[in-house]
This record gives structure tokens, sequence and C-alpha cells, in this order.
């Protein structure tokens, strides 16, 4: 629907205390009113809460997670790209990652209040707690703000409401030795194709243990093991490190 | 640099015959004249020819093409979720990435004449051209496009003349029935928790063979084998499929 089409929609409907809320807690976290209110109605709507709709659409907000989760992408990609002008792409994509993943970003939606906002099962609880409820809320709601809003403004509120208040990089950046990182940006420097892989696992009862291995340019080199796919990985990546003498 | 003072510097200074060509190519490819010729310049960089500035930077597209790789995302995903009004996210995932990977955009690439423009270590060449090359040049171009004309133009040339004139969405979706996808659709429908795994490698000469397993809410389900991830976990996704009565 047009913006001001849909704003004259909104007017003239009656609004619920419970979309007072929302246009309140919309207004403080994301730095102006709703255009089109049932985007961010929709946003906050867990899928344990949806209905399907007349045309077999479950009414949740995973369609604006993903749409979310693409244009967060975009806009953290684009700050550092701009915030380090002589970083090679390994160092990008690894702090990126670093930003924008599930648990980041479920801590960063509960410390923005959408655990207020975000509508789910009850029964369900527990489940949901252990995954990412507040992270894809929050992407659902990049989306939305992205919908109703434009990339340009989606851009302002996620630098200045999510990324520069609540994350600091220089911070990121010291934090943990990543020996992923460090051999892929060594791997990119000398034009060197690698690969990690997982190359087994073994499962008893609760425990797991992986095993991967580091190749560079099809040869194998050193492999790791680790309780996650993960671990595994870290592990390889810092024998390589070792043998390769990679501080 | 500011856009008009790039243009101006670009006014006075001298272009190469290079230069000429290349402007010519984006116009013809982007539908628009570079504003900042230097982007474009670095966009058709490739690694192999790369010097190293004085910063310590590689200058090549890499970074370029980290940012166009998550500003193509991020139109792609706008754009599916505009045109697929009813279908939800797993539908629009898959579909994106039936267009944007990277065997598909590197037909891409060189069908747009990328081929004609990328600039490369010529020795390298067979070894280059099992990558790819012309895939990473295109992300690369998306990104130069972003950084030069900003995200609205960008999406009007992603659209205009990459997806729409190349790819058929109908075709897109009617090919091969993709097992894994259907799955995923269904565990996003049910609410349950999908996840594949690779369990297990034999390598053997040439040839290996990788077993995938799919396990549904934790509990393990059928699994696959295949000369690829790929292929082992679309044979799990198979069986798994005809398992759940999935048509």
């Amino acid at each position: 629907m047009h913006r001001g089409v849909s704003r004259l929609v909104n007017i003239f409907r009656k609004r619920t205390k419970k979309d007072k809320r929302l246009i309140t807690a919309i207004k403080t976290i994301v730095g102006s009113k709703p255009f089109n209110l049932q985007l961010y109605q929709l946003a906050v709507k867990h899928s344990s809460m949806a209905r399907v709709n007349s045309r077999g659409l479950k009414e949740s907000n995973e369609r604006l997670e993903y749409l979310g989760d693409a244009v967060l992408g975009a806009i953290v990609a684009d700050y550092l790209f701009k915030t380090f002008p002589f970083k090679e792409e390994g160092f990008l994509t690894e702090i990126r990652s670093r930003i924008v993943n599930r648990e980041s970003l479920n801590t960063l939606g509960r410390k923005i209040g959408l655990n207020q906002l975000v509508e789910y099962d009850q029964n369900k609880k527990n489940a949901l707690s252990h995954k990412s409820l507040y992270g894809d809320t929050l992407e659902a709601l990049v989306g939305a703000v992205y919908l109703d809003k434009g990339y340009r403004f989606c851009t302002k509120f996620v630098l200045e409401k999510l990324i520069i208040p609540y994350f600091d990089i220089n911070e990121i950046i010291r934090s943990n030795p990543n020996w992923k990182s460090k051999i892929i940006e060594w791997s990119q420097k000398e034009n060197k194709d690698l690969k990690f892989e997982i190359v087994g696992v073994k499962a008893e009862k609760q425990h797991r243990e992986f095993t991967a291995q580091v190749y560079i340019d099809d040869e194998p080199m050193a492999t790791g093991v680790g309780a996650s796919k993960k671990k595994a990985e870290q592990n390889a990546a810092q024998k390589t490190c070792e043998i390769l003498k990679l501080e």
C-alpha cells in the first residue's frame, strides 16, 4: 500500500491499547513512528502464534526475518567496508560474522526490549528460549523498518540504534584470537585455496566429537577435534597456523 | 570522495584508451556512466593482478566483492519478498540461492561480458577459469555500482539489467524438485527443528563419497550418500521426504 494511503487508513482505524503500546515501543526503539503499523505487528509475531490465512500462508514474522537478515547483512557489510578502508575482505567478513550471529543478535534483541514485545506461545517458552527468539524478531524488525521507511532510514536505524550503541568494534577485534579467520586472511593474501571439512563425527550418548580437516590448495593440513563443528574447525585452524608459523 | 569532486577530478584526468573502453562497457552493462571510475577499475581487477599498496592492502576487487555479495543478497531478497507475497520464507530462501549461487553468477558474469573486462594473471588462466572469476567480478561490480550510485540505483541495475533479463523465475521454480528445500519448507510449516549434517567422508584416490544425516527435532532420520556434500544432502532429504510422505 502507498505510504500516504496506509497512514490515512491507520489514522481512521481504532487503536487498541496493544497497538498504542507497540507504537510507543517502536518509536523508542527505531526512533520514528510507524507509517504502516501492520508491518511491525507482523514483525513481533513468532511463528508459534501464527494463524494460516486464506492463501495458505502462515502469518508470522518469518518472511520479514528472511528479508531483515539480508538487509542487515548489507548494512553491516557497508559499515565495515567504510570503517576499515585498509582491511581485507577476510577481516571484514570475520568481524561481520561476530556482529551478525545468532547469539549476539539474540542478546541485542533482548537488550533493546524485544522480549517485552514479541508474541509467542507461552507453552513453548522453554523450548523457544533456547533458540533465537529475540534475534529472529530483531531481524524481522529490521525487515519491517526497511519496508516501512526505506533503505536509507533503515541504515540509520541499524547503525545509530543498534550497532554503534551496543557493539564496541575495537573490543570485538581484540577479543579471542580467531584462528580460523587468521588462516582465511592468510590464504586470501597468499592466493591459496582454503577448505574446511568435517570429516568425522563420533556420537556417544550425550557427547559428540567432531573432526575437522583443513585443506590448502587441496593438500590436507592439520585435523582438529571438538564438541561442535566450530570448535573442531578452530582447533584444526590453530594447528595449521602453528604449522605455517602464523603468529 | 564527494561525487561532485570526483567527477571534476575525472574530467581533468587524461583518459587512457583502456579507461574509455571501460567507461563504454560500464555504460552498456550498468545503463549509466561511472561517476567514480576508480571504483569500476578496481571491480575488474582480480587478486592475481593485485599490487600491495603502501598501507599493506592488496588492491583487488575482493573488498568490493564482499560488499557486492551482501548488497546483491539484500536486493534479491527484497525482489522475491515482493514478487511472492504468499510464499513462505523457506521457498524464498531456496529460490534466492538458486539465483545467487557461484555457478549461476559465474555464467551471468560471462553473459554480460565481464570476461572481456576482468584483468587477471593470464598464466593462471586455467586454474582461475575453474573458480568463479566472472561471478566474483559481477559481485564486485554490484559493490561498485552501490558505492557509486547508491542503493536505489543499484536495485534498478540488478533487477532490470541482471535478474529480469537473464532469469526465468517460473522456470527456476519448476526445475528439478529440490528435496532439501521441500523438507525445509515442511519443517518451517510444522515448526520442527531441522538439521543436516555430514557424518562421514570416504576418500579413495579420485573418488570421495559423503554421507549426510538428517535430524528432525534432534531425532536422526534418513542418511544419504553422494559424491559431494550437496548430493549427499539431497539424497538424505529425498529419503526423508519419502518417510514423511511429502509428495
